[in-house]
């Protein structure tokens, strides 16, 4: 790729176009505050305990979303992967300490937002007003889902689901992130993979 | 009271201006959209597998929104007080049915939007797209917290954040209706209460 940079810039507006009306003076506004960044694999761009200062859009690649439970597993809240955002959204809207990790699974191109910026944005563009309220919609049910998933649905109604919703998570990713994704054991999850 | 309805929007006006700034004559028009309403202690506005269709905001009483965990317990995730807004805003949002329930604990009047009303003032009043990203960003943050708190603290830990964060709940509400909150059994609730 000769213009990495212009490619996920282009990436970032079909995927805002997909979701907002937008003039071209404002979308070059939005362009403008988004920085490109490269992160190895398994390196961590959040760790409990810090604050949440960016939002991320991943160009190639995969974020995720971690925390750890009482009895100390990890539990992977969400996965992103190319044209998507994703942040610890908790510590990014309170810029409280955050409860979550933001790890990268693979090599992966991003840009980034600050906390800063994106509200800067919110106060000149009314339009990026409607895109963060298209964005916290899509975060709320999302995300209480997963939780309420782990609440509501036994091993095997999990596994469906993800099946059915997101195939992509258990073809793409090793067996010990997916069993993080449901919060079962690797051995639980081999005993799901061969029955199912 | 004489004029309950007009005490009700009274209150609904201060938490409106609490949050945004509104001209008179967007307020009259965000007003016009809310109809009281009178519910009796231990109904049901939403159960599961309806979809959720309005928006509540409380004026005098307590509403509840529970879900049912995969062993059958009933788990209580939100509480909604004097001068605050509840739905099963999940089911809200996507219009997907909803996987829980909304329950008025005591005697209660509530002011309510529909869901075509509540889109409508997005579209016409700027300043309901800022109140609404407001109310967004709390329900993750609240919800979240919630949630994730089943998941990473113990039921001593649950019942300490209660005490400091809410301790109205505690004090207000009956002990079967705490426990629910706690994701704990009554037993347990009442033990922690003589530790603690």
């Amino acid at each position: 790729m000769l213009f990495p940079n212009f490619t996920m810039q282009e990436q970032l507006t079909r995927y805002i176009k997909g979701i907002i009306t937008v003039k071209d003076e404002e979308l070059d506004k939005i362009l403008s505050f988004f920085k490109p960044m490269k992160v190895e694999k398994n390196e961590l761009l959040v760790i409990h305990g810090q604050t949440s200062q960016r939002t991320f859009f991943v160009g190639n690649g995969c974020l995720r979303i971690f925390f750890i439970t009482e009895d100390g597993q990890e539990v992977t809240r969400y996965l992103a992967f190319e044209n998507n955002f994703a942040t610890a959204l908790c510590s990014f809207i309170s810029k409280e300490p955050s409860l979550e990790f933001i790890q990268a699974l693979e090599p992966t191109s991003l840009l980034y937002i600050s906390h800063k910026d994106f509200y800067h944005l919110l106060e000149i563009i009314p339009s990026w007003e409607n895109f963060y309220r298209h964005y916290l919609e899509n975060a709320y049910v999302n995300n209480t889902n997963r939780l309420m998933s782990f609440l509501t649905l036994d091993a095997t109604e999990r596994y469906r689901q993800l099946l059915s919703t997101n195939p992509k998570i258990v073809q793409r990713l090793p067996n010990k992130i997916v069993a993080t994704y449901l919060n079962i054991s690797q051995e639980t999850l081999s005993r799901l993979k061969s029955k199912i």
